[in-house]
């Protein structure tokens, strides 16, 4: 497709819009809630939904790979040119949980198309197009991808890849398009804290033994210091620092601090102090408690001195920091926390490493190159402070990461009315129409 | 009743027994629980069924009486004699939450008899013999009792009584009868803490933004300091300190740490230094977390900052606290609690005054006999952690207020598998038929 010219691609584009549609909204009603074991089967349904789509498509191979956990979707389109490189597109098809009473305006799992944008769960997610690729689309991200880095590493030589194209990503805004260079990684854990063996009255017993929703939130108080920096100790070691060069071009972006704070549908912003909020949401690693719970939780009160109270907590971590040291380091922070009588369990789940992209990879250049011929626009440069499995690929298949994705933060990823731009999305079709060519082009191993 | 000989009374209860619990079991299986809306016509059926019962029983009045709440009944039974003293018997017919999946082996609201203790919610209750006095069973006291106030001045002349027997506290232990000389007050309060309009991503926002989890615990662990006292400003103010011969009147009862740890069920005692358990639970106000929750609460994790956080605080207090002042104060602590772009509200229920009966009143004496009688034994004094409307009794009709409850430690008031022991319950019905006669041989106004 490296001679197509611009205006082929976009009548191909029109003509195809809307069966396109309609097989993303058929992909979208099916509930793959990675995290939910009661949408297990639901997972399934959609890894078979996807193989036999990209068998349609043209794919020669298209296979559901098991895993101890949910399956993943490979595929593989080879290039009729023997020297032509080979890219590798990473993406998954699971999604966040979701459901009406958290504030969905319409069914999650009934794609509802409103001025131009789709909503539905996991509507912010990207396609790849069919041309000279691989294509390895798993089905536990949503869940920290717990089985991901084995499959890569059983699968090496079929994934094998000259360049990891990762489709996990958002850009700037509608108006700004832009390349993200490094995503954050991610651990999270569970802890329960238990206090007496059942909810006890606090008349009787309360002021004289220990609370565990009061130790429970303890913790969570400690996690910052007054500078809003994680306590834990040992959690900034190795950290690669943020240089001049990085935060003149993030300073660069036009950040509208207002319009951001109304996409993040928040009324203030805040955080490690020193560091502006595009650092602190790209740049930084960061605690967070993503759930609390413990006692009643009913209308009016109950004198009670609760059984139990649980924690989720999660900790986002950039590039230097081990996902594993950092487990361990919360682990030996939390035994410091519990008093005597109070029990806990603590339960991490599968780490994601961070990762960051050199700014002078040739095959950078062409993902810069393809889609400012889609966007008709320069192309900036961004971070994600999401986390991704990235990281496991570069490691095991030994290529470059690149970022290509087109959702923006107003799309609501994980919130209820998530959705996607679709002028955005078709705009990021007609990028990898492009992209194959021009990465062809040039040498990029 | 004051000339019946022990042996007749004991007789007369033997040959009521089966008819006695008959009519309890009935009464029991009522869920009466005033915390939850969805009961209140429960609520109400609770006290129709107690008129009812106590026009049978032979109380020449018997009326439910309306608040702007939950209905109360009052029942009164002249004396033959014009000079006999009135007593006012106070009791309550609302009973706690319960639930099934809260932990109880049988239901809550289906009482079940094993080994000679009842089970169900609000079987720890006591019932008063039909003798010469004056009734009065509120429907809100496990609600915090707000229309019970403005109901005793209202009807402050048809309530008139020389002194007032509360039913609603326990005694030491099986073995160890005593009398009660003062209850603690409580104030409570819901608060709730909102930060994005909905939850957001935590990998895009996570970091920038306040997180109302975050703060509601911040809260929590602010509430006391190092040495377990509370850090609300003015929260000491006023209190009657414990004297020394309280303090020794306390040290003096067998209190037993371990057996009390079982009893509640607890791994370890902890609370305000410098006090034992036994002044922490009876003389000291506390701070204490009933109910904590926010965000993503299901199994798995979800990387959000959630939208909002809801705490659920109460406050033990004792005598020389005003619920009023702590209020404000508690009021005026969290306002100061609360970052840029997190917003709240709290709710205070309707508060309960702690109280305190003199040690030397002839009344009290009266009790002490009665229950000797019964239990033949020596009774000791206690105090009681948990809170009634007492201390509004004590106010509006002028008169003291005498404790005589039965119930013990191990019957699990207001947890799940609630029970009385029956033996314990058949003392304390004996101890009010001595009770009225050893009142009218003296004087007590």
């Amino acid at each position: 497709m490296s001679d197509t010219p611009d205006s082929a691609v976009r009548t191909y584009m029109e003509e195809h819009r809307t069966a396109f549609l309609a097989d993303l909204a058929e992909w979208l009603r099916i509930p793959s809630v990675s995290a939910q074991p009661e949408h297990a089967q639901d997972v399934r349904r959609s890894a078979e939904w996807l193989a036999a789509k990209l068998r349609e498509t043209g794919f020669p191979v298209a296979e559901v790979w098991p895993t101890d956990g949910a399956p993943a979707v490979f595929a593989e389109w080879p290039s009729g040119d023997q020297d032509a490189p080979t890219v590798l597109v990473y993406g998954h098809h699971d999604v966040q949980p979701a459901a009406r009473e958290d504030g969905w305006h319409t069914d999650p799992f009934e794609p509802t198309t409103i001025d131009g944008r789709m909503y539905a769960r996991g509507a912010a997610g990207r396609n790849a197009p069919a041309v000279n690729l691989k294509l390895l689309v798993e089905g536990e991200e949503e869940s920290s991808s717990p089985h991901f880095r084995a499959l890569v590493e059983q699968q090496r030589e079929r994934l094998a890849a000259d360049a990891v194209i990762v489709s996990d990503t958002g850009m700037w805004s509608e108006d700004t398009p832009t390349v993200c260079t490094g995503m954050r990684g991610l651990a999270d854990c569970g802890i329960t804290f238990r206090g007496p063996d059942q909810d006890i009255h606090s008349g009787s017993f309360g002021g004289a033994v220990p609370n565990p929703a009061t130790v429970a939130a303890r913790v969570v108080a400690a996690l910052h210091d007054e500078d809003g920096r994680v306590t834990v100790p040992g959690f900034y070691d190795g950290i690669v620092p943020l240089t001049d060069q990085e935060r003149a071009l993030f300073a660069e972006l036009p950040f509208d601090e207002e319009g951001w704070l109304r996409t993040a549908k928040s009324y203030a912003t805040g955080g490690e102090a020193g560091y502006s909020t595009l650092e602190r949401i790209w740049a930084r690693p960061t605690a967070e408690v993503n759930g609390i719970g413990g006692g009643y939780q009913g209308p009016g009160g109950k004198t009670i001195v609760p059984a139990s109270a649980e924690l989720k907590l999660s900790f986002r971590l950039v590039a230097g920091q081990d996902p594993d040291k950092i487990e361990l380091a919360v682990r030996d922070w939390i035994a410091t926390r519990v008093p005597a009588g109070i029990r806990y369990e603590i339960t991490f789940g599968a780490a994601t490493r961070p990762c960051l992209t050199p700014l002078d990879h040739p095959a950078l250049q062409s993902v810069v190159r393809a889609m400012g011929r889609a966007f008709e626009q320069p192309v900036r440069f961004t971070r994600e402070g999401g986390s991704g499995p990235a990281a496991d690929l570069q490691d095991v298949l030994g290529a470059p990461v690149l970022f290509l994705g087109i959702s923006v933060p107003s799309d609501g990823w994980h919130a209820p009315n998530e959705k996607v731009e679709l002028d955005l999305l078709f705009k990021g079709v007609e990028t990898t129409a492009y992209l194959w060519g021009d990465l062809a082009a040039q040498p990029i191993r």
